[in-house]
């Protein structure tokens, strides 16, 4: 498809707090999804809007599907960067491949494909971020 | 005071899962405070009306003040029974006292101030779920 | 392959409480995730041996990949079912097929492919927890 | 006491995700004990030494007892200030100090009480990390 349309790299870095381990020592693996879940938020507001702006709007991002690989853990203290990459693959599904990388060293990769609705859960066009 | 009211006591069990422990090997701390919610949840819908129930008719049950005592720590798989007994102290501030036990051994204690407030967060009286 | 080995069907029911949503006014995504990783927790226990005695033993599960569809939005107070079938795929991977339903209505769907390591982080066989 | 020691305002900033919120549109109360956890790790590294390299040396900061009062919450997107002062009141006991603000605005103010173990639980002095 000649109407795809991908994003620069966007990156983001965040810290491993207790919070976010668990008792094998590691990042629970759950986890991981919110630091891909800040880092996206912050990519759009770096691109003008953020979410709740958005959702001031009525335009809600949710999660439709997402794979992920778990590569390495990531461990209490360790600085962590999101790369992030949105590509719209359609007027109404946005894809964010992202990864999570320690010292360049891949922790976590994923896909994460979003979808817009509005407030009473129909769905919109994703807005044009990029 | 002669007009304050204590409710009989309520227990809810529940069980540690790897999302609660910590790098440390026991349950982080704030998510004992998840199980005190937890509870006070149960308490309230076995008293006829749940905290949805209560939202939708705009009453917003909000913690305002919390005192915890942390003397033991749960571990991976540990099931614990977490004990309430509710005290309406005025019209507008309930205490829920609090204890999470395991085999009858005391983990935390904890005194869990609640108001209630509407939507636009104006203050309401408690309502009577005793 | 013929050696594939797939387990009975292992029904979890959990609910939602206030920790588990976000302000969209539904579970937040990863949070999904949370429920899955009790319900293989309590899957595996039924089967004889649970996550933390495999943990004193040196086995280690570790998610290693997953893959989710999220169909429809769980709500504070709903009470889901967790229904969960592993697969045991080679000496070394197996696969958890896990779907989160409320009323019979399909919520989120997940295949979750776990290893075993030991503490210092080296692949082990999956244990017949079958 | 005359012994008391008092440090000097550590300040750390921290935004809040959707992660954060529930249903109430707001901060679930239990994870400002969060922001007040990183803002301590954060203190504690500021001074030389990170809750992982005391980890190392087996010692291990556990929280004893938190009095937290919620004072008006905060929402998606906003940044708050978590300023922290710590006070050891003897050889086995420090006191955290903290507020959460928005803007200069206070939203929770908490007092949490550390202890030091090590890894078998034993009571050590705490470090001086002032």
């Amino acid at each position: 498809m000649n109407d795809i349309r991908v994003s620069s790299e966007h990156r983001f870095s965040c810290k491993v707090y207790y919070e976010d381990t668990d008792c094998m020592g590691v990042v629970y693996h759950a986890n991981y999804l919110r630091y891909l879940e800040r880092a996206r938020s912050e990519m759009l507001a770096s691109r003008g809007t953020s979410v709740q702006e958005y959702g001031e709007r009525g335009i809600l991002f949710v999660v439709y599907r997402i794979e992920a690989t778990f590569r390495a853990p990531a461990r209490l203290g360790d600085v962590m960067e999101v790369i992030t990459q949105a590509r719209l693959t359609s007027q109404y599904r946005s894809t964010f491949e992202q990864r999570i990388e320690k010292g360049g060293q891949l922790l976590v990769k994923a896909d994460v494909e979003l979808v817009c609705i509005d407030k009473s859960g129909n769905l919109q066009p994703v807005p044009d971020f990029m």
